[in-house]
């Protein structure tokens, strides 16, 4: 049984964020690949809609120079034949402060031929925010 | 074949929230379900972490009492046997304010012989918090 695309485009992600190792990553890139991470761009240029591979790879290498990956646990996974949905945790280090984040988000990937060729990850964005700035925004209650 | 649990509790929560009627969605979730909504709860009561029957359709009234669900689309599906993963945008009216609200958000469920057992929904917070404020929230450029 062949390994599902999601275990080597993980693997590949994951080296490149940590080890700044990005041959693995392209090699499962589609060529037109579709990306989004939604949230607030303003504070964080490498959120947002990408398309294509080397704008990708850019941003990938741009979260690499703002973040070091401590770890993930994926809290739930669905896959498809090609695709797949996780919900995950991943603990980070901002590399300006010095400050850990822990960031919960929820990813859809689509695979062509072994590739990605679409990404869209919604994250709690409200609480990135917070631990970004180091502290709490005041928010009045509404119900 | 049997229509999936998703639909049927789609179509419950969706005639609670817009109808007030709660009879379906009473009939389709687990005795003790197991729910979290990630998000800012001292903004948002109704977010946040719920269990069992009673406080599921306790924050269901709760937020019949604060949004109108004007539409909702799926961008995203899928399905296990008992499982499934969503990715969506609502369009939503804040009640006290009459704001639009446009929310995209991430659900994984699992159901148990087709009552909801567990559910997690990841929403872009940051996003929401500015629309129901009415304002920007100014944020500094990190990277």
């Amino acid at each position: 049984m062949t390994e599902h695309s999601l275990w080597r485009f993980s693997r590949a992600l994951h080296r490149a964020i940590s080890a700044r190792q990005y041959e693995d990553l392209e090699a499962l890139i589609d060529d037109d690949v579709d990306w989004a991470i939604f949230g607030p761009i303003d504070m964080f240029p490498f959120l947002g809609a990408r398309r294509g591979k080397a704008a990708v790879l850019e941003v990938c290498r741009q979260i690499t120079d703002n973040v070091r990956l401590q770890r993930f646990d994926r809290e739930t996974v669905m896959l498809g034949v090609d695709s797949a949905a996780c919900m995950m945790r991943y603990s980070l280090t901002a590399l300006d402060t010095d400050r850990p984040i822990s960031l919960r988000l929820a990813q859809f990937a689509q695979f062509k031929a072994g590739r990605l060729s679409r990404i869209r990850v919604v994250v709690d964005t409200f609480d990135l925010v917070e631990q970004v700035m180091g502290h709490a925004i005041h928010l009045p209650k509404i119900a």
